[in-house]
């Protein structure tokens, strides 16, 4: 009796133990969850959204969401975060959407396009103007779920050691400036080059290169640029450039729904408090060149220039149209609601801003 | 010995359901909090800023986080938020700081003002240049807590029956204004007076009043002015107005520390959303208005009058930062603040508009 007594008590209190394993189980199973970024370790501002967001989700999860980041130093391929959360190896990335548009051409138009939407146009864009469901359209068919992950704000039209007072003054000039907006350029007879980060103020001063475009200030402080060029120009070609949060779909289905919208929340907050971080840091950092190389001079490129750009612009985006139906929707998409949205920035900050400074 | 071997089967069973029932109880508590808002039922936008939060917490949350939301159409004193927060008979509020400047005069500054801050710099002020700290300061010794709650953007000067072209213009101008704004048109000789917003329209079409402000065009186009008034002001007196959630203390202690970040992140991430999901509606809403009346005009005020208005702005200022030392350190971080950011405003945003439309 004795023995089988001991047995009964054994057998309920395995019933007991798996009882509390079941619930304890589905409410606190923990998600580790892997991301690479394309930034090095520890850089500021890009760097710091993927950290807010994974902070915050830790944090609103009660640590049943653990994202740990990888920056470049440690997966070695900056550009291959398309590549490395499409094939599972991680599951998220934090990068820029334009980086892969030598893959899948039609990503090049959800970071920033030359002589585009100001960052709450955009945002607009993304949130009510049907631009978090062209992102979709392009991003799904490789597995992958899209999220805005955070904005520089308006990027700086770059460092120059010559004044750009006519078109004549663009012939030739050797300007570090990647992507589309380098593709612009050389429409206009400049020589886009590119060139590692690392060797950029070498280049420009010894006038390997002409010109360059980095950020803004937030960013380019710590290159200093400003000490070895007379003339910062004021942007045409990244007026609200938007980082890019990627999720392997795989991953992200197998979240339980509560832990895809905490993901979902903290993506999106970190992406808002990047643009706000990028904003304050670029006014804290000018304040700083301005104090120390008080004869930078702000330009602007003359209107015949800006015309002629634009002009260029437009040509390669209809180039683009032309060529593919899904590229010819999200150019038009972007378009329509640029010029609705620019008509009322126009009268509210524009017009506000104006009155002010014309006193 | 069968009876007491039942009565171990029990005492086991009972020391089971306890073991189940403690981590069930510290993890699966549900918090119910009310809310009270300023707002009638179904208010756009304004309204819209705390359904979004309390969706977000209750399924971030996975429903441990129920924030209930009563209307100024339920507990009918929209502006006793302060006042019912403070005191516990709800938890949190979403209303608008500088209504409470008749009770506590240095909640004036964390709403808008005059001449102020646009909504990128406001928000670097708020997170990054001690507006948070200072909002604790005015807001911590009645047990509250005070977190933006959602932007409108620039709001415009408002519509006018006649022509602003001078100070002459502004005297004895008749013109719904409240708050500081008012004070500052006072002084200028105009007359501010304050009707309910439901005999706004008539008081317009009759020119009981000359003048009005309301919000700009997301919420100006249910009110219907635009049809009965021609010229549409642009922004000078708010330029970014921020709304406010509110929370009792003793409520926020209450809560575990994972569902004080979901409420602290899902009323961040609400204010942003408000912000864009504002922009948006004003692009759509100017649209709607311009098509069925293109006739309106667009005005800014002259520059001397925008110059008078400044001077009479800063003469208040001066005042209220004499009479109160923390009035003074507020003013003084927000003039600092918004000075160093303006120049960067400057050179990029708004140099950026400037450029295209120059052309």
């Amino acid at each position: 009796m004795l023995k089988l007594n001991f047995t009964k008590k054994l057998i309920a209190a395995a019933a007991c133990v798996a009882a509390l394993a079941a619930p304890a189980q589905a409410a606190d199973k923990v998600y580790r969850l892997k991301m690479a970024e394309t930034w090095p370790s520890n850089f500021p501002i890009f760097g710091d959204a993927p950290r807010n967001m994974a902070a915050m989700a830790e944090k609103m999860s009660n640590g049943r969401l653990k994202i740990t980041i990888d920056s470049k130093n440690k997966h070695k391929a900056p550009l291959g975060i398309f590549d490395m959360v499409r094939s599972g190896q991680y599951d998220m990335g934090h990068s820029a959407s334009y980086y892969w548009k030598g893959k899948v051409p039609n990503t090049l138009y959800f970071t920033t396009m030359p002589f585009g939407m100001t960052a709450p146009e955009q945002y607009g864009w993304f949130y009510h103007g049907g631009g978090m469901e062209l992102m979709e359209k392009v991003y799904s068919k490789y597995g992958l779920l899209s999220f805005p992950g955070g904005n520089t704000g308006n990027q700086m039209g770059g460092w120059f050691q010559k004044e750009i007072n006519s078109l004549d003054d663009l012939q030739g000039l050797k300007m570090r400036i990647p992507g589309f907006a380098g593709e612009v350029l050389a429409k206009l007879g400049a020589k886009p080059t590119n060139i590692p980060a690392g060797e950029l103020y070498t280049a420009l001063e010894r006038r390997t290169i002409d010109a360059l475009e980095w950020v803004g200030p937030s960013l380019d402080l710590r290159m200093g640029f400003h000490k070895i060029a007379p003339y910062y120009y004021t942007g045409w070609h990244e007026p609200a450039t938007e980082l890019q949060f990627l999720v392997n779909e795989r991953t992200w289905k197998k979240l339980p729904a509560d832990l895809q919208e905490i993901l979902r929340v903290a993506m999106r907050t970190a992406a808002y408090d990047m643009y706000i971080q990028s904003y304050h840091a670029s006014a804290e950092n000018w304040e700083q060149m301005k104090m120390a190389y008080p004869e930078i001079q702000v330009k602007s490129f003359p209107s015949d220039v800006i015309e002629a750009m634009k002009a260029a612009n437009n040509e390669l985006l209809a180039e683009k149209a032309k060529a593919d139906p899904l590229a010819n929707e999200i150019i038009k998409s972007q378009l329509f609601y640029m010029q609705k949205s620019r008509v009322w920035t126009d009268i509210s900050d524009k017009a506000y801003l104006n009155s002010l400074s014309s006193n």
